[in-house]
């Protein structure tokens, strides 16, 4: 596939796609996608428990696709014909950036919920231009969503939309780090003790919060230049012993049970924004945060109650799904995409320009 | 102006509004209007404490603009060279029709507060296909905006895109009659018995609620058809007697502060929305709801708390100004239009095609 070719204008449902990367998302995701309309035709994850799985059974469905899930990712991706791999692998750029190539180089599009790479133009801004430029050779799109693509961007975007004057903008999120794994859990320092927290997490030179990445895409929304970006990490403590079902220890009072990383964002234009982004174990109760808050003409107060981010997230992939194959080549952030919008029908009849599928 | 004659290209930062109608919602609107780089050319009202007043002294705005209240509207469409009226009137598209008609026929688009205008299609089918051909004939636009834009619509389809299913939409959304004056207090009932509200409200073939409208834009960008779509209007009422500053009364214990209406709209794809409209004296401590139920996967609930509806409304009509400018030709409802964004810059930045002013 390659969209610099031409091809005769065929009106296809279906949508080809490879999941790349078998974890928990996937399993959400698989199902989601199915619904609207995707055919998973590759699935690639380098776990034993689940190569040569197939990826029905993976994803629940109740019957088997009879694609099964490989460690090859080159067999994959020369032996069948996909629009689009969807990439649920690392948070950021650098650990997914040899799998991003080999998927471009391929001819495929990426949609990927590395939360870096919704938009890493100034993050990992070598290899975000390198992806740029492989892309763009390749005629095909690298685009990053997830729940920021809505809840963190378009929400407050929209919302400015019925706002006179801006002078700030303060959100908060947050997601429960039992959900998503053990390298998480550690890069949010879990367990860690205040002066573990400190020297490993505070001090040092470390990957930007999720809310760091979606706020630079919300500055260049808004038609804003950012003239400073700096962020602070503190723990999360509680005062009760917490236990990690993650890391599979209890964590005392008082040590990390996660972290809270405020992105301080001001720009040219004047107004400051103040992203938190929490990620913790949770305490019996607790759900998802999504608030935010504007202040300006008139002051704006708006917020989803306890937002369920792991479905949200695969939704807005699935709901993104036609933009991605629709968009220009390059590395394409939602800043450059259309607002996103809900798929009332299979995803293939939102595919302009529909391709002749096939290498040639 | 005409949009389908030719021109050249014209970098302008400046955008020329008549304010058609000149009452509260006025007074804030040309405030926001000025400062987002609109030059008002021209304001119309028939109230003789208003003509011959100033535009700036009327807006409050300290200084004078040159430009006096007139009860002459066409003589006002006919000496100055507007791009668009704001039609601040009334809620229902019969009461403006004459004045949408004479503006239209001078070429000139239009943006208007009329809730009914937001989408009229099927509530005033006859008149709104007349005003969309007319529209075309003098080659601009015509299109309703307000709190419903972006609250009402675009803020529940940006969640929407954020979701997988959708089965069930509840919105509630309320205002203060006492914002409105005298006309709007009367329509919903305030200080009506529960019997006089019964006969004069609830069984009578009446105006449809603003959320009715609303719906049906909302289920229009959904990409549903409506199967069925209904009404109920009852009394809100108080335990105590409530004073109606609008009205000039106290209003009796269990007789009608205003009016709850329940819009139920069931389409052809299976979703049902249930939309309440709430206009009411607000009882202290009172602000405005705006809270959203999706039931689905997943289910999603999210709120904007008290939104100052009046600030929000004429922030959303300034806001919308360069795409209604930017829009084809006709009767072009938001569903026509590009997603809503907050003007960083002067509104003449974000017109398109600029054309050459002037009446040829």
């Amino acid at each position: 596939m390659n969209k610099n070719k031409g091809g005769f204008s065929l009106k296809l449902n279906k949508v080809r796609v490879i999941q790349y990367g078998c974890g928990n998302m996937a399993k959400s995701l698989i199902p989601y996608m199915i619904e609207k309309g995707a055919d998973i035709v590759g699935a690639i994850d380098n776990n034993p428990d689940l190569v040569g799985q197939d990826v029905g059974d993976f994803a629940n469905l109740g019957h088997q696709l009879g694609i099964k899930i490989s460690n090859d990712p080159d067999q994959v991706l020369s032996s069948v014909d996909a629009d689009i791999a969807v990439v649920t692998l690392f948070s950021f750029v650098q650990d997914n950036y040899d799998h991003f190539v080999k998927i471009l180089e391929h001819g495929v599009n990426i949609i990927t919920t590395s939360e870096e790479a919704f938009y890493s133009w100034s993050t990992s801004a070598q290899q975000t231009n390198e992806l740029n430029r492989i892309a763009k050779e390749n005629g095909v799109t690298i685009t990053g969503s997830g729940m920021q693509d809505i809840f963190w961007s378009q929400l407050p975007l929209t919302v400015a939309a019925g706002c006179q004057r801006i002078d700030r903008i303060e959100g908060a999120v947050s997601y429960n780090v039992e959900d998503y794994g053990i390298a998480l859990a550690n890069a949010h320092g879990v367990g860690l003790t205040a002066d573990e927290f400190k020297t490993q997490i505070t001090d040092v030179e470390s990957f930007p919060s999720y809310m760091w990445n979606s706020g630079e895409e919300l500055v260049s929304q808004l038609g804003w230049t950012i003239k400073n970006i700096s962020e602070v990490r503190v723990p999360v403590t509680s005062e009760q012993v917490v236990h990690s079902d993650t890391t599979g220890k209890d964590i005392p009072a008082g040590d990390a049970i996660g972290m809270s990383a405020v992105c301080t964002i001001e720009t040219y234009q004047g107004p400051v924004l103040k992203l938190q982004t929490i990620g913790q174990v949770y305490l019996p109760g607790q759900g998802d945060l999504c608030d935010w808050h504007f202040f300006g003409e008139p002051n704006t107060n708006f917020s989803v109650a306890k937002p369920d981010t792991v479905a949200h997230t695969c939704a807005t992939v699935t709901n993104r799904i036609p933009d991605v194959i629709n968009a220009h080549p390059g590395f394409v952030a939602v800043d450059e995409l259309p607002a996103l919008r809900y798929l009332s029908y299979p995803m293939g009849y939102y595919v302009r320009n529909q391709r002749h599928r096939g290498h040639c």
